[in-house]
């Protein structure tokens, strides 16, 4: 077949994606040319919707349709709790266990010298701003337990202790080296109830 | 977040492909909302163009751009000798493998009574046709080693023998219970070589 061939196309993009290979690719794609082509037009109005639609929240940074997004704008939401995390998928995983009343605050990252990735690449200025702006009592560091990670809170909690927030971190519970967004919502929920101070 | 939410909408739509649940469609999702927009319209453009333009070969029953497809028309193709395969998919695996030129025949699918699929639901009255027509002189069978590929592969040794036609299946070597689609070139290779007299 050649390279502009359709389906040797639709299964060079369906590659594309993280943790899909050509095996993969080459099922999906064959899925899609045997499925109504009602269900695929869903599917590439949604990516459409997504992409044109969703933009960052101009308080907490997770992607929203309407800024300041939902979780922000909730009367019934703590505005003097806010949870640090360090990308939006993580917001769901923590939304799921319904232990957490507060709000948000996405970093896009954790700081990641070898990266480039340093204070200015990740959403910090905007924390500290919001904490002086809105009276933030308690800042919690939901961050994964990576080196990373660990070395971010560190940073946060050295930063953000003079401005008399106090600062806590979600309790380990949750399985070192584990990554946040695929902890079930109990572990998650146990893990923001033992929160404990955060040292330096 | 609501139904109507572009990112729940996206979710939703990623978990309706094969094999994606839950948490990899939130990965899916996150992936796509944090990607260049130009990126996911090629992936939608790529989808839409296999909708839109792909259709089945009116020989073979692949899935094709131009039909009849490149394979059926190939001068350099033997088409006195038509491997029968039970999906499109299949064709690619063997192709992959470098070892066949001759043409193709999909069934689309294998006699199932339980699921309602018996001969008239299958391509079986074109191949019957095609023999005719092309004076085909062998028909590979490279259907699964599963019982509805074998039982298929039973029937169409008795339909297709009387006709005057030599018909031949791969030779084991492909394990038992493997799914053709997910089989190395290698030993797809040698199952073509091995092919043996279909007795019934």
């Amino acid at each position: 077949m050649q390279p502009n061939d359709p389906v040797v196309r639709l299964i060079s993009e369906f590659s594309k994606l993280p943790g899909v290979g050509e095996k993969t690719a080459m099922r999906l794609a064959y899925y899609v040319l045997r499925t109504d082509a009602h269900d695929i037009q869903q599917l590439t109005e949604a990516l459409t919707a997504a992409k044109e639609r969703v933009r960052f929240c101009e308080e907490c940074f997770t992607f929203t349709e309407l800024s300041p997004c939902q979780t922000c704008t909730s009367p019934s939401r703590n505005r003097l709790l806010v949870c640090v995390i360090e990308k939006p998928a993580d917001l769901m995983a923590i939304e799921n266990s319904q232990r957490f009343t507060g709000q948000y605050h996405v970093l896009h990252g954790v700081l990641s010298p070898l990266d480039g990735i340093g204070p200015d690449q990740l959403r910090i200025r905007e924390l500290i701003a919001r904490i002086a702006k809105n009276q933030i009592q308690e800042v919690i560091l939901a961050l994964n337990p990576t080196v990373e990670g660990e070395a971010t809170g560190v940073y946060l909690t050295k930063l953000l202790s003079p401005l008399g927030v106090t600062v806590t971190k979600i309790a380990h519970g949750i399985p070192v080296g584990g990554v946040l967004e695929y902890i079930d919502r109990q572990t998650i929920g146990r893990a923001l109830e033992n929160r404990v101070a955060s040292k330096f």
